[in-house]
């Protein structure tokens, strides 16, 4: 198979799966439980990174830290060393040290310079990050690094997630893989979670970049949890080029290709996993009079409470799906919209066809679940994820501190 | 007393406190517990009318009904008709029929133009309203009207709501009365419920209209409880002059503090009474660049669940609302921004204060609570009012057609 040619998803594939890449996840005591919560990635060689950042203007520390050595290093880097357990957010000038301090000790094990070590946190907003419990316990994690410890990584990132997300996929000669957390705080409107891909193809930095934003857009950003946008949320993209595969003009499509898969697995594991989730809901908006028009309607319709609320019911109430519609702010025309719940039609050129409730109160039984929404205004299409709201969401929120 | 001289609050007070309203609420047999679930309010001369509705472009039959007939009478009512348990929306020309015939019946019984009977409907979204039940209630609910049904009336409209809202107040001359219903797809984009305010004040048309703009922006379009706007929200304002006060340019501020009295009232009564609403939450933005800035940072906070949860559960999250405030699209400055919870500053000039969580919490476990977010970001500042975000909420949700 050449370079870029056909796609194959590998199971139980992530970050370690392509070439040159070592990961470790270790417990650094930040979490009270002990549970893991310190994960260091490290590319053999230096790698052509990019990356993309939460549009919170109150911005974490690590997240700022990441920006600035992204930008003296023009776009390498070595390591990337990542804490769950705390956000290192609003933690004003000492939280900023800390972030500082982190990369520090990370560059000095792998030896590069500090701006070749990106850094990320996740966790509760506001807390002091402790620089001493990192500083115990990354000495273990630069020597627990291994090709095979990509999976004790996607633990030691993770929050109050349920279960970890990994994926990867090969294209040809080189192979991508990627980890990733929610799972509250998650909205579209940027890449609203941690997210860590990792790929053993050689590609400039602009072409990187490039690929990153076309992938995220309809990846990572068209999930969402709750509709929060957090203070921390950063996918970094590595390329580090061990796999001998060069792209460029002739293969970026396959690149991209195997990209979106991967980032796709991840950000509908993140939706899968979101708080108190238990139906993965994919919306489609149809009809629609411009693209933008389409997603903003679908994201007003996977963030309507009351929608989210029905599905997790199994009630077939394609009223709420209209109402949302009708106040996304977008043309919509109520005498031609439709309502389709999996493929059962509820509404219809305005008029309801409740006749068929039964059969979409059947499927609305089940874990995957599709709505979609005409708006009888255009052809433009949009699609995002979502999950169900269930009363655990409001038990995990109403005690994540206590 | 003169005109508009002082403000007292009428306890108990509700439409008909103002003389020359008559009120009544019966069951039509629309809910199917039998409850009340329509309501009739006649004014026994043609009232100044004015009306806001929904901006949901999905609008009910009874909207399009009432809008039109609003224009026909040139702003005059005599009669309005309400039913709860069928929200007449999305129902097509069969239910434009319905609410037309609604109309048609009420004139005939009150002896008015049909142009000047007013039209509500509130309930499921898409589920056909029977003309039937009406039509075999509605002399009923004629004959049962009266000075002392304002409560009566205020019950048969409501819907999940756990109590029925009103409220009066009297300032000089002229008294105003008004009942509400909630109780979710409460958001303040427009006037996100029904309300029927009354007044025995005489004021032009014009004049009226104003006075509802005013006064809607700062009440019934300041309260938030799930973002949600529905097909059918509507607010209502008639005016009989049955108490001979005249109102012009200079008692016109007297009107309107009256007014913005009653409709605040009735709003906060939607908030407390929000579906699962445990605690009435007042958020206050300053430091905005502007008021626009102010009025949307305060609504995201409002409706943000994660805050919802957090002051749910108790938990003093400052660094929620720093990251709501941070995602809400408007200036913001870190550096300056705090947070106060009760008086209790918990973040400021970009550090947290955590020493005070203990007192905020204590704060936190009373049934009103108010939180201030300052922006960092300039002079301007709003108030919005919600309630939290319970496993209760879900479960009325999840439950509602079932």
């Amino acid at each position: 198979m050449t370079v870029g040619e056909g796609r194959t998803e590998i199971k139980g594939g992530g970050v370690t799966t392509p070439r040159g890449f070592r990961a470790a996840g270790v417990s650094a005591g930040i979490k009270a439980n002990g549970a893991l919560d310190l994960a260091l990635l490290v590319s053999d060689t230096p790698a052509t990174a990019a990356a993309v950042f939460t549009i919170n203007r109150a911005q974490a520390a690590p997240v700022v830290v990441s920006r600035e050595h992204l930008s003296k290093s023009g776009g390498l880097a070595r390591a990337v060393i990542v804490n769950s357990g705390c956000a290192n957010a609003c933690t004003g000038e000492a939280g900023m040290a800390v972030a500082r301090a982190m990369a520090d000790d990370a560059a000095r094990l792998v030896g590069c310079p500090v701006e070749q070590v990106l850094v990320a946190s996740t966790g509760v907003i506001g807390v002091a990050l402790s620089i001493e419990n990192i500083r115990g316990a990354l000495p273990a994690a630069f020597r627990a690094l291994g090709a095979d410890q990509g999976a004790v990584a996607a633990r030691a990132i993770m929050t109050t997630d349920p279960f970890p997300k990994e994926a990867a996929a090969r294209a040809g000669q080189f192979s991508i893989g990627g980890m990733a957390k929610g799972s509250g705080m998650i909205e579209p409107m940027m890449a609203t979670m941690l997210g860590f891909v990792t790929t053993d193809a050689s590609i400039s930095q602009p072409l990187l970049d490039r690929a990153l934003r076309d992938v995220v857009n309809d990846t990572f950003n068209a999930i969402t949890v709750d509709g929060e946008c957090s203070t921390n949320d950063t996918v970094m993209l590595l390329a580090n080029g061990a796999s001998g595969a060069r792209i460029g003009d002739d293969n970026y499509g396959a690149f991209v290709d195997a990209l979106r898969s991967v980032c796709l697995e991840l950000a509908l594991g993140i939706v899968r996993g979101g708080e108190g989730a238990t139906k993965l809901v994919t919306v489609t908006v149809t009809g629609a009079a411009s693209v933008e028009d389409a997603r903003r309607a679908a994201k007003a319709i996977a963030n309507s409470p009351l929608v989210k609320t029905a599905i997790h019911g199994g009630d077939p109430n394609w009223g709420r799906l209209i109402a949302v519609a009708g106040r996304a702010g977008v043309a919509f025309e109520l005498a031609a919209a439709a309502v389709t719940i999996g493929s059962t039609v509820l509404f219809k050129d305005g008029a309801p066809h409740d006749e068929n409730a039964p059969r979409a109160a059947e499927y609305l039984k089940g874990k995957e679940i599709a709505v979609s929404v005409d708006l009888g205004a255009g052809g433009a299409s949009s699609t995002v994820w979502t999950c169900d709201l269930s009363a655990d969401y409001v038990r995990i929120n109403a005690d994540y501190r206590t």
